[in-house]
């Protein structure tokens, strides 16, 4: 029971991340996603990875697997967009 | 040196979404987010929370009590705009 809690609690962390890259993937608008928290949520996705490899455990390694792979191509696209981003930014773009 | 990880991890990956919630904050734009992510998301770190107060872990309780806090005000601040943002994305607005 209390493992059903937190399969569905990594269920539902890594599989958010999904509508999110197919939203930029179709609109091709990252202009609200911040680049800082892409940064440091990758890296810390990547750290998750590396942690259930260390512990051997299979369900972390496959959850983080997928979401470092979302989270990364949302990050990229972010990149490409940033400079166009941030100039709409301060232009107050809504 | 392997729970360094684990804690790396886990306050890279709560963390990150302060930047996002002071982005909305300033900007008051949330039209590159998705409304299905933060939905199943903020679900998702409920889970956690829930799994982390079954198991007494505190750390786990701590991290996902600050997630859980940005990723709900985030989440409000796109239901708040989701039916201008959903015009926008219709008129293919950048």
């Amino acid at each position: 029971m209390i493992e059903l809690v937190g399969y569905t609690a990594a269920v539902c962390t890594s599989l958010s991340f999904l509508p999110q890259a197919l939203k930029v993937l179709k609109t091709k608008d990252t202009q609200s996603l911040s680049l800082v928290m892409y940064s440091v949520f990758t890296f810390g996705v990547m750290m998750w990875l590396s942690y259930g490899i260390l512990l051997n455990d299979l369900p972390m390694i496959l959850a983080n697997v997928l979401t470092f792979i979302l989270a990364f191509f949302i990050l990229l696209m972010k990149i490409k967009n940033n400079k166009k981003d941030k100039l709409a930014d301060q232009a107050g773009h809504q």
